[in-house]
């Protein structure tokens, strides 16, 4: 199976899981609709991510699926209140209008708050799940899931992205600020799948550094895309970082440069991930996707 | 002791705490201080709720005191957000600016965010409270709370409020609102306090629904006072439910009558909790403080 197929299959299957899980609740709420809304689309990849991983330990997707659809959710929400006009003020998102385009500002600000609170409800409320994985495991995943979240993490990196909006930030701040931003919740959703599989404290260690070099490269492809890519395959806005001078590699180090840079970094990810016994092909597989997509 | 005393010395050690919790993260981001100033003041009833139901079960105070100021973060997370200009557009809050005038409109966006991931996080990821009450309690905690600001609660109840302004609205859609809104998460405070407890099914039966009576009335005196107090000892801006038409019992019914219905509802509440043999004094006491209040 190509790996575009695996995260095709993925996406898709979130988004069916979170279909069925939410649409008998749309009766009761209208934010059911922005909820969807939100969720719907993109390439999925940190969901992938925890299947990825969670599938190198046996683990079946069916079990897996819950929190790899939790773990969309939740980035969901960051990519909603990101786009809110008061913070990156972006109109367009997954090939449509976004949020709050959609269903207004004020909707927007509850539909992401309704994301990361159902979104971890569909991991900690699940009986299913929590039979299944174990009490402890349950508790592992969420508390990776709000350490990856929080101050010291991607809300923490948000604020250093706007802090340094049209400022000279230095290249060490740049890589502060993909680690918070990008990178800490990418590998939380690897840890997930890691945890799903019982993985061994080594195994965590090593997924966690893979998983925050992925981040840091996938964080520089995007922002090399922004400059290169076309809105129609992007599904955003591109030139974005250029208006709002935003602190990125390309602005310090040029495209070229940030290329060569992303793919060592992707190299020292992939020789690292090769270094403990057990394999994780998917991972690997993933990896390389994210340094050559187009979109 | 009187019950003010015991609001007022919780409301300190809850600031207290957070402050003594968050102050050395405040070199490494710059959320620390609006989290700080979010939270602080207030009269921290839901605090207050779940250490007076954790005490009548023989839980020392300092026991319940991280669940407790979690249980304020999360509170603080939603007037934050609702405090917005693009929801009810407060300037002020709690005898102060209102997050997004003291620190921007993109800040309280993100503060609002971590108040809500770092105040789940003070009890998932607060290894000593998982040790003293253990894996299941914390679930069920974290459980109780994320169903109550879920569609079904709190953000449901933000929605409907927000659908209903300025619309002719029907009594029982003003009850769904105010215990969306409002009493699901009064309500959660005190089963938090519960669950610390190892109260049983019963005692939990009746202290959900003493909670959500008491929310209702908590509401209601809430919409009494916009109408009949004044800025500077409500601590916020009167009068802002009558501009912008908002679907409140006063609304339909009047002061007076609203004011009899919330003092049926309290006396059921007290009868309520008095029906079973474990007592609930500063419950009870908390329930006279609600409808009495000034402030």
């Amino acid at each position: 199976m190509k790996i575009e197929d695996f995260l095709q299959e993925n996406a898709h299957l979130v988004d069916e899981y979170l279909e069925r899980y939410f649409s008998p609740l749309s009766v009761t709420s209208s934010l059911v609709s922005p909820i969807i809304y939100g969720v719907k689309g993109g390439k999925k990849i940190r969901a992938s991510l925890a299947l990825a991983t969670g599938l190198s330990y046996g683990i079946e997707k069916e079990h897996l699926l819950p929190v790899a659809s939790a773990i969309e959710m939740v980035h969901a929400f960051s990519l909603v209140h990101d786009d809110l006009p008061c913070m990156d003020n972006d109109d367009y998102r997954r090939g449509k209008p976004s949020m709050h385009r959609a269903f207004g500002e004020a909707m927007a600000v509850l539909a992401g708050d309704a994301l990361l609170i159902e979104g971890l409800r569909l991991i900690v409320g699940n009986e299913q799940l929590v039979e299944f994985f174990g009490k402890e495991k349950v508790l592992d995943m969420v508390n990776v899931i709000l350490k990856a979240l929080g101050i010291e993490g991607m809300v923490g990196g948000q604020v250093l992205d706007l802090e340094g909006e049209g400022k000279e930030v230095s290249e060490e701040k740049v890589w502060e600020i993909y680690r918070k931003k990008t990178a800490s919740f990418l590998t939380a959703s690897i840890l997930c799948g890691a945890i799903a599989g019982s993985a061994t404290s080594q195994e965590k260690e090593v997924l966690e550094k893979f998983g925050m070099l992925l981040g840091e490269c996938f964080q520089i492809k995007d922002d090399i895309l922004d400059v290169t890519q076309e809105k129609e395959i992007l599904g955003k806005t591109p030139g974005k970082d250029e208006i709002q001078d935003k602190a990125t590699l390309v602005k310090i180090k040029g495209v070229k440069e940030s290329e060569k840079i992303m793919k060592n970094k992707e190299e020292e990810a992939i020789h690292l991930l090769l270094s403990i016994p057990r394999s994780f092909p998917l991972l690997l597989e993933i990896a390389r996707f994210v340094i050559e997509r187009k979109y």
